[in-house]
């Protein structure tokens, strides 16, 4: 892990995509590897930790995955906004995206998934949960998060924090057409009094 | 249909909450009806328009979703944080949450859903796909949508603009135990050179 990255306890696993941001699926069989971004995720259980995310039949990294099953969902920084768009924007079978944008990914510790870490906020490796109807009918990849790690800039101790300091790992949220807004201004909802 | 609402295009209604906000769900089934928060939704297909939101087996939500085979996703202004963590703190069983917090919904065109305008960026209205296993295994629902409106001082011709103006309609994102971010600063990424 690089310097600032921290395991993330699996029961917090799920706040780390809980405010929807956009991610970079990662993944890898035998020699082929490939990074992709996906606006389209969302946990699906606290305990154990699943997730779900929509990652189209066409694509190389459905492929890798349906071979390898498993994957990566890397939370990038708002640094990281034109490589996002760009790894989204082609496709991994016309050669290594992580070789054409010079990035150098860690290893799962626990699947060997390849995780980008440097400009992200945050990583979770996911172990796929077998739905072959979900997947035909919806592109939609259920998988249980067997690790997870954060940066502790941005992420310590189970909560987000996001400061003035630390705008460049901020996660970002794709509008759609290359348009995305970060999440910003930060702050607690008025306890229930009912 | 409020003053500033307009209808929404069934192939953009994706991009109502492909920025990941967090969303109030609303039903009915005969005199009852509901209004809940839920984190935890995505789109899963532009054309036709289909979308997943976990609802938990437990809820009363999930019962009138069931029963009634529609729903709604209504996606809050950030003015409205306290009312979403209030109405996603308490259960429906305990007495009518609209009625509770002064709330007046409009009926949805299609399918007659309970849906909240006042305060909200815009809505979905929703009709269930039966998909008993992954209701069952994830609480993940599938559903299509099938009308779809925006406040177009905030959505307009298929784009949000996040502005100064507009900060009371911004989307909300919980980051969990009650902390919330806005979708701020909103900016354009490079386009891919590649």
């Amino acid at each position: 892990m690089t310097p600032h990255f921290q395991p993330v306890a699996l029961h917090h696993a799920s706040r780390l995509i809980n405010h929807g941001p956009t991610v970079l699926v990662t993944s890898a069989h035998g020699a082929a590897r490939n990074i992709m971004a996906a606006a389209w995720s969302m946990p699906v259980e606290f305990t154990p930790p699943r997730i779900a995310v929509v990652i189209d039949k066409q694509t190389w990294t459905r492929e890798l995955v349906m071979a390898s099953g498993a994957f990566g969902l890397c939370v990038p920084g708002a640094a990281l906004t034109d490589l996002t768009y760009a790894v989204g924007s082609a496709s991994g079978r016309a050669g290594d995206k992580f070789a054409q944008h010079g990035l150098t990914p860690t290893r799962g510790p626990v699947l060997g998934v390849p995780l980008l870490e440097d400009g992200c906020a945050a990583w979770l490796e996911c172990r796929l949960i077998p739905e072959p109807h979900t997947e035909r009918a919806y592109d939609t990849c259920f998988a249980e998060v067997v690790a997870a790690a954060a940066d502790a800039r941005i992420f310590a101790d189970g909560h987000w924090s996001f400061r003035e300091d630390n705008a460049a790992l901020q996660t970002i949220h794709h509008l759609g057409a290359g348009n995305f807004v970060r999440a910003g201004g930060m702050w607690r909802a008025q306890p229930p009094t009912a």
